[in-house]
């Protein structure tokens, strides 16, 4: 069921030479740089539950599809928030979660998430048999005696996968204290938290006021201006590079970065702070603050992740009765060469910053983001990100990208998910596309075998590593 | 000279499976669900015109390459408006027309009319010799000769190109006089009108006063009012239901939608009457008009196509001495997450919307369209639209919206044209380039070999079929 | 080292195609209508200086690579401007520039870069070892022998790599006295001006008052008013024609087109004259000239070339220190259909004009270029253009473009470089990649065989020999 030449090209000489560069990879640590897993699995070390809520419930790559064809949320275990309940029944029950989602697996053809449901069956459960109606009941009984075993533990399967750095994303109040006792525990997994201030940056987000409270009460600063504010930020990188962060990430709707005056910046702080600000303000914020981060990042080192252009919660009604993250974010018109351009001027040659650009509109791979990545110092340019992490999202962002600012400028690969079981199936993608890309080149004679040899290796595991600066 | 490989990659793993995949869906019947025959030529079934008159004169797509190349439109017999005339004689003789079509049909290699064309010759006419300056004559001869018999009438090619259904597209205030004589004649043929109001909703198109008027007699309503404006266009909707539509169709510059309200619409409404709207008017007067459509769509069930992003009769002077249709309309960037927000929130999760997208704009593939599709329970996509109506075009479709919203979002074939003989060839290349598509994942372990086998089908006939209620 | 097949799709069908097609045009002589080559190197034909200098110092697709990992432009023997200096010291010798680029080389690995310079290392100076930091020193000795021997001097490599006409690009007010000494020295060598007047154009550019200068001098016309301007450029197009030109290039930021009354142009003109003209002048005085320069082309038969969409020196603090050209141009999103509309409907069917349409926004290739070029007369468009000058980057060209404007509206390729020893492998891989492309639609039945012949040979010289009117 999983062939062994999967992802690669037809072509004889081309699936050869795939093949062959694939297997010096297929087994090296997986470097995760960037990800959504949560910490308290990995604190608490609990068996997972039921297959439903393993695999479907949390994960809005896959029940979004099953919505997208008219089935209920609720029909997928998906509960309203208080007050915002419909006729539509919420299902309990995991056994008929699994047997819904089973009967729609059909939709998933063609798309990466069949192909790492397939291999985290086959690989990580033992399942051989392909998921339908049919043998949904079977395979749901399967997967939860596993999940009761010892070795299906998260810090056992952590072990299993080779996972060498798993990198949270945490909010900038987060207090960490799943890393803390993580550390505390004496287990060798390294895992680290990343400082993702989306909360406290945003300030038309609703909780951004309480977020200022939070912040104010950690770092035990008065903040009353936007220089104290500043001065919390750090505080709390500072925090998180105690606890092994190698990187920030920020989550913006545009990759605008202005530099303000301090009087302006501190005026829109106030507003804020009065609830007064607009969208305007809230936008020059963002770009203001774009242009602190960078120079925070020069100054303590942690590696600046961007990724701008989703248009979050693009359903509102959904939104208003689920919350976020319901696979209705969609993505927007990106531009970077004019909105990055202060922060780049300023910040972009300095040897201390590394910037990783991320894009879902890959109509600036060739346009902008590899020409910025092939002449800022700063720049390096992350991978396939979101609905382009597949297997024709990655040779587009190779063919567009490599010819311009080489392989050299690029970030490495980054699962990006909080399904932890997955997380083997995503690298091995990578790993053989970039192998079956790299096939391709020696074979058209662009490069030499020991070049495609060095590369494999590069984008498996040399350029996260030193990237991230792990 | 029609290669039973044609389109399919070379590679003997793809090609043989996609030759078998082909195999299983090359006979099936023609759905048509969205395309600009005349229905009057399947009314009336009169023989066809010369082979100038049928394949050259009337397609846009043909005669503006001639015309790129420096050929007076009226070589080719096009005849500018009364009044417009240039010193450039109008050609009458249809021998010179195809001749001088035949003399340039090398600037065709490599395009889809070049395709179309060669199969309709070959399979539709029996013409064995390629078109070129030395065999235009004799083989005119040779269509003007089956064109004479009546196996080449309209209705009977209908049958011969195992055509299901035909919808045709049509004003709002089109009389559908010859759908019912083709209802009245008793000929079985499946014909049915799209209900496309272009005309009474873009009040800034020359001749909306008339066309508001028309309407007025037709509903015999007393149009003085936004309200009753809207009561017409659900009376003429209902009208073209009782003639067998099922769908509506809507060519706008963008596709932004919005509600105003009653009053705000009903004032640009009484502007326009006075001819005093401008173009803000006209923007906003559609965008809410698109709500209103999606409500409509809701209650009466009609699918609701949005073809947006062309910039009409661009070059102005040739519109001005030979009207629209002339092979210059110029596609423009396009925006769907913002503008079709209000839309899709409002009724983008109501069960008996369908709402199919197309775009000229490629960019919005995978950024846009894919997303949105692989959300919204009403949205799915239309097939590649116009120029990309093409092997590539097809391709990238394909690959860049299959790993977002998988195939069952997407809407299945459309051949879009006026050129009735040109059908079949159509719809072959759309089942080969899916058959090549499906088979480079079978060999590449994408999908198993029944899954393709579903999907070949699917694409083939099954999406039509349930996308447009057929 | 070079493999004959390289660049082909190793499918054996393709390839075998491929190949044969290729060797049809593989030693056509070279048209090179539009490049960057300093006429005074032809003028003069001293000898080359050292390798350094001759493929590094001045190649900003070069030394940018090497900046984006953090090598100082100093250490490969860029100077700032007086007064500039930071405290890295400034390479001088041309050794270790060579040595540090050559221990840099894998930055390249897929790059084009990487492929041009192997094959000018190989065919132009027989260098048979890899380049890298062992070799380095070896290479660089072998190459400067060659460069100290006659057939090395730049008439003997121009007669060497078969160039039938060079073109290069000029400023308005150029003396063209290289061109004039190439003309009177009697040598044979072809080689033409392109009439670039970007530095009069634009109002806003340091140094546009004494441009106008010089260009009143040299046409002893007083440029007091606008129309004395136009008159100004007018006369040295003539001088620019009596020396051979055949066309003319603009660089702008915008494709915008936009005609001003006389009036309104003039009084930009003499804000401008005052330095009081500001951004949206300047915008609307390049807009307008854009209009006078396609007259101008209509009545002197100057084939007009736009390149726009390039942000130049987008790295301010580099350009304030080293000056243009230092690999910090990006990109930016481009506009064809609005911006160009006034001027193609003005004189895009008028058959003396021939208009060469450039992009560096790729997402315009289908939706927009294509559909101009499969119209207007007028228009041609471009080879894929600076980081789209490239085997992926071409390949998406053809396949964007081609199944909308077929091959007859492009315009042949264009090395476009002043990286003179590198010409041959530049046209080399354009016709490979231009074989390869036919070789898959002769294989995929797309075209006859007799077809791709024909096609080959237009791609390699006849498209550009009749679109620049050479």
């Amino acid at each position: 069921m999983l062939d062994p030449n999967r992802y690669f090209d037809p072509d004889p000489t081309i699936r050869t030479i795939a093949r062959e560069l694939y297997e010096r990879v297929a087994t090296r640590p997986l470097l995760c740089p960037h990800g959504h897993v949560d910490p308290a699995m990995l604190a608490d070390d609990r068996p997972f539950p039921d297959p439903a809520r393993l695999i479907i419930t949390p994960d809005h790559y896959i029940f979004r599809m099953l919505y997208s064809q008219g089935v209920p949320l609720e029909q997928l275990g998906l509960r309203p928030r208080p007050g915002r309940e419909s006729a539509e029944r919420v299902e309990t029950d995991s056994r008929r979660i699994w047997q819904t989602f089973a009967e729609h697996f059909h939709l998933f053809r063609g798309t990466p998430t069949a192909g790492w449901l397939r291999q985290e069956l086959v690989e990580v459960f033992g399942v051989a048999r392909p998921l339908d109606g049919t043998s949904a009941e079977e395979i749901y009984d399967e997967i939860a005696a596993k999940l009761a075993t010892p070795a299906f533990r998260p810090r056992a399967l952590f072990e299993r996968f080779r996972i060498e750095v798993l990198c949270t994303t945490d909010a900038a109040t987060d207090t960490l204290e799943h890393h803390q006792r993580i550390r505390a525990s004496g287990w060798s997994g390294d895992v680290r938290p990343t400082f993702r201030p989306d909360a406290a940056i945003n300030i038309l987000a609703p909780g951004w006021g309480e977020e200022i409270t939070r912040l104010a009460e950690l770092t035990e600063l008065d903040i009353g201006s936007f220089d104290v504010f500043i001065a919390a930020l750090e505080s709390r990188r500072e925090f998180f590079r105690s606890l092994g962060a190698t990187a920030t990430d920020h989550g913006v709707h545009s990759p605008r970065a202005e530099e303000l005056t301090p009087a302006g910046a501190d005026a829109i702080f106030q507003r804020a702070r009065r609830s007064q600000a607009n969208a305007a303000d809230a936008e020059r914020f963002t770009a203001h603050l774009l242009m602190e981060l960078a120079r925070m990042s020069v100054e303590d080192g942690l590696v600046m992740q961007l990724h701008p252009g989703s248009f979050r919660n693009h359903n509102g009604p959904l939104f208003d009765r689920f919350g976020p993250d319901m696979g209705c974010d969609i993505p927007v018109v990106t531009e970077y060469t004019r909105n990055l351009r202060p922060l780049l001027e300023k910040y972009g040659s300095h040897p201390n910053l590394t910037l990783v650009l991320f894009t879902l509109d890959e109509s600036t791979y060739s346009r902008e983001l590899a020409p910025l990545a092939g002449h800022y110092p700063a720049v390096r340019l992350g991978p396939p990100w979101w609905f382009q992490d597949s297997r024709e999202g990655m040779t587009r962002f190779r063919e567009r990208v490599t010819e311009t600012c080489g392989f050299y400028n690029t970030a490495g690969f980054n699962d990006d998910t909080r399904a932890f079981p997955s997380i083997p199936a995503r690298h091995d993608v990578a790993r053989r596309i970039d192998a079956n890309f790299l096939a391709r080149l020696v074979a058209e004679h662009v490069l030499e075998r020991h070049e495609a040899e060095e590369l494999v290796e590069e984008c498996a595991y040399g350029l996260a590593k030193r990237t991230y600066r792990l």
